[in-house]
C-alpha cells in the first residue's frame, strides 16, 4: 500500500459534470459517437487533461491519449481508460465511468506528487457504443489492428450516412498519432457491471477474470404475405409465428446453459408490418454469450437445430440462420488480474470474480497487451438505459483499486537491468 | 336471363389501363387514398364516366357517384362499385375490379339501349384501405353515418400529418354532394376473394353471404430493458419472450376455432430493438375474425386468459390487452344474395356460398341498403400484395353476374302501384 488516497468527490463531480453534456430528461445521457455531444465531452476531457499536466494527442480514428511521462521515457506505457461516447438512451456511468476513473488516478498522483517509473496514459477510445456507427469498439479496434483504419472511416452512420472519417474531422478528432503497433506495457479499465451480480452479491468490486465469449447470428424467417380475414389458418404461411417459436425456443437454450449463458433475441423487424396482413418474412438478431468456446459450439448447433424445427412445424416456412460475428472467450492477463485482486485485499474492500458479460474495449486491448479490467456495481443490475445509476462510494474504491494496479504495472516495468536486488 | 353480354375484354383493358396509374416495378400498384396517383386514378374514372354518358357528382369526403338515369328518376338508385385507392404494395384488382365490373355493366347497358326502371349509380368510395389515413373505409363510413364527416377531414396522414380534408381538396375531390341520409334500393359489390377458398373448390363465383365479424386488440407486454450479455437468465424480465409466447397462442386460439375463425398477429413494435438489449417493452396488434359472435366472444376471453398467464410464466411482465375496434358479423340481404345465387345459375356458373373474411365498404353499406357481394377467385388467395392476380374469365364471370344482380334489383324497385300481374 502507497498511501496515496483518490479523492471520491473530485471523481463523482467529474462525472456529473461530464454527464451534463448530452443530458437527457430522464437522467441518462445522448452522446453519439462524433456528435457535438461527443466533441463537448472530449473537450471538457482534454482541458481536465491538459490542467492536469498530460501531454494529449490524438491519433486518425479521434482516440485520444493523454501522457504522465515516469522516470524512465523509454518505457512502455501503462494505459486505463475506457471511452466516452454513449447509447442514444444511455446513462451516465457506462465508459464515462473508465475515463474519469483514470484521470482521478493521475490527479492524485499529482496531488501526491508521485512519479511512477513507467509513464502513464489515460485513454478514451472512438465509437465504443456502435450505435451511430456499426461495428461497436471502433477506436480499439483500430489500435489492436482487428479493424482496418480506412474501412472504418467510411463507416456511414446509420441515419444519414456521414462517414465516421468525416464526422471526426468536422468535430476536430482526427489526429496524427499512430494508430496501431504502440507497445503497452498494461491495459486497465475500470467499469460498471451492467448486470445484477455484484450489487446482489454486496460487493463493491468484480475482479474481471475474461469477457465471455459472443455469437451473433441474423435469422431470417420466410413464409408468405397473405390478407388476415380471408385466408383460413390451415393455409398460412405465417412468417411471425414461426419467429415467435424460435425466439421463445432462443430463451430455452439461453436457460439450458444457465447461469454462464445469455441467449438474447434484441432487434426484430416484421414485413410488411400491417395489422391485418399475415407477415410474410420477418428478421431478428440473435445474441449468445458464454465464456466457453465448447459451450457456446453447443449453443449454435442447438439454435441451427430448433430454428429448422420450429420453421418445419409452423407450415413449412423456410428459415436461414447467418452467423455475422463471432467473438471468442477472452481471458484476461492473470498477473494483471492477480494485482487487481490484492490491491482490493490490501484496500480492505469485499470483492469476487467475475467474467464480463459485455463486449469492452479491454477485450480488444487484451488481444495486444497484458490487460485486465475493474467491476463496480450498478443499480438494480441496469445499464444501456437512462435510469443506470451508481454509488459514489463504490465509484470511489474501484477508483482506488485502479490507482494500485497502475502503479503496480508502471513499477513493474523497470528494465529488468534494474529490477531485482 | 336478359342476353346481355358484357364485354370481359374491355374490362379487362381498362383494369389494365388503370393499374399503370401508381404502378410498382412488382407489378402491384402503390395508390394511396387522397394522393396524386388516386387523383390520377379518379379523373381516369370521371373521364370514363362521362364518355358513358353519366351524371359524375362527389361528396364532401370524395366519394364519387355516376348516375345512369332510370325511367323513373324518382326511385332510389341501385349502387355498385367499390374503391380505387389501395395498399402502399397492392394489387391491381383490391378495389379497382369493383369499379370497372360496375363501369362495365353500365357500358353494356348503354350497348344494348337497356333502360332499367331505377336509377343505377356507380360509386367509388374514398380510403377504403386506410393505409394512408386511419381508419379504412371512410368513405362509406361516412356516407352509411358511421363517421363524423368533420371528423374524418381531420384525420392525419401517418407520415407527414396532412390532413385528409386538405389532400381531398388539394387533389380537386372536396365535393359538394350529399354525404349520408340518400336512401339507397340496393349495393352490390363485386370483389377478388383475397382468399384460397374458390380457387381450391375450382368455382368462378363466390355468393357472398355476410361478413365475419372482428375484434381488435392492441396488446403492450411491460418489462425491463437490460443489457443482453451481463444480465443472467434468470433475472430477466424480457417483453419479447413473453410477447413471443402470446403470439404463439394467438395462433393458437385461432387454430383452436378452425375453419371459420382466423387470428393474425401481423403488427409488432419491439422496443428499444437493439441487438444487444433485452427489450424492456413489446407492442403488437390482434386481429380476430368469425362469423358468429358467441365464437368471437369467447376467443376474447381465451386472449386475455392466454396473455396474463404468458405474462406470469415470463418472468412477471405486465400486459394491457385492448381491444380498440369491435365488428360485429354482418349477414347481408338474403334476397340480394339469393338474387346474386340466381343469377350465377342462370348464367350457367358454378357457385359456392362464401363468409367474407375482410372488410369491404359493403359491410358499412349494409347498414344503410340491402347490400350483397359477389367474390371471384384471386391466384393462390394471395391479396395485399404485388403479385395480387385474377383470370380475365373469372372477373368477366363476376361481372356478368353483377348485371343480372343489379338489373333484378333495379326492376324490383318498380314502385308498387306498377308492380304485379
Amino acid at each position: 500500500m502507497r498511501n496515496l488516497k483518490v479523492n471520491g468527490e473530485r471523481l463523482w463531480a467529474s462525472l456529473m459534470e461530464l454527464a451534463r453534456i448530452g443530458a437527457t430528461a430522464k437522467g441518462g445521457v445522448c452522446r453519439l459517437a462524433a456528435s457535438d455531444e461527443d466533441r463537448a465531452a472530449r473537450d471538457l476531457f482534454v482541458r481536465w487533461c491538459r490542467e492536469a499536466g498530460l501531454q494529449v494527442t490524438v491519433d486518425a480514428v479521434g482516440n485520444i491519449f493523454a501522457r504522465r511521462e515516469g522516470k524512465n521515457r523509454d518505457l512502455p506505457p501503462v494505459m486505463a481508460g475506457s471511452h466516452l461516447d454513449s447509447q442514444p438512451t444511455g446513462g451516465k456511468f457506462d465508459g464515462a465511468y473508465g475515463v474519469m476513473a483514470a484521470l482521478e488516478v493521475v490527479r492524485s498522483l499529482n496531488d501526491h506528487g508521485y512519479e511512477s517509473e513507467a509513464p502513464i496514459e489515460i485513454v478514451a477510445w472512438t465509437n465504443e457504443e456502435g450505435s451511430r456507427f456499426s461495428p461497436a469498439m471502433m477506436g480499439s479496434g483500430v489500435f489492436t489492428g482487428v479493424f482496418d483504419l480506412a474501412w472504418v472511416k467510411e463507416r456511414p452512420d446509420n441515419l444519414t450516412g456521414a462517414r465516421l472519417g468525416a464526422e471526426l474531422k468536422r468535430i476536430g478528432y482526427a489526429g496524427t498519432a499512430p494508430s496501431a503497433g504502440r507497445k503497452v506495457a498494461a491495459y486497465f479499465e475500470a467499469h460498471i457491471e451492467q448486470g445484477p451480480i455484484l450489487e446482489e452479491a454486496g460487493v463493491p468490486i468484480g475482479a474481471v477474470s475474461g469477457a465471455k465469449g459472443q455469437r451473433w447470428y441474423e435469422v431470417t424467417v420466410t413464409g408468405e404475405e397473405a390478407h388476415a380475414g380471408p385466408t383460413p389458418m390451415g393455409k398460412r404461411k405465417d412468417a411471425l409465428v414461426g419467429a415467435a417459436r424460435m425466439i421463445e425456443r432462443v430463451n430455452r437454450i439461453g436457460h439450458a446453459h444457465a447461469p454462464d449463458a445469455s441467449a438474447t433475441v434484441g432487434f426484430v423487424q416484421v414485413s410488411p408490418n400491417s395489422r391485418n396482413t399475415i407477415p410474410g418474412r420477418v428478421f431478428f438478431a440473435v445474441d449468445f454469450r458464454h465464456p466457453e468456446d465448447p459451450v457456446l459450439s453447443a449453443m449454435d448447433r442447438e439454435l441451427k437445430a430448433e430454428c429448422e424445427e420450429a420453421a418445419a412445424e409452423s407450415g413449412g416456412l423456410a428459415v436461414e440462420v447467418k452467423e455475422f460475428w463471432y467473438f471468442p472467450p477472452t481471458p484476461f492477463d492473470p498477473r494483471l488480474v492477480g494485482s487487481v485482486r490484492r490491491a482490493t485485499e490490501a484496500l480492505g474492500y469485499p470483492y469476487r470474480d467475475i467474467v464480463s458479460g459485455a463486449g469492452h474495449d479491454a477485450v480488444y486491448m487484451a488481444k495486444a497487451a497484458p490487460t485486465a479490467m475493474i467491476f463496480v456495481p450498478c443499480k438494480d443490475g441496469i445499464s444501456h438505459n437512462e435510469r443506470e445509476d451508481a454509488k459514489p462510494v463504490d465509484l470511489a474504491a474501484g477508483c482506488a483499486v485502479l490507482l494500485e494496479a497502475v502503479l503496480d504495472a508502471a513499477e513493474a516495468e523497470k528494465p529488468s537491468g534494474q529490477s531485482g536486488g
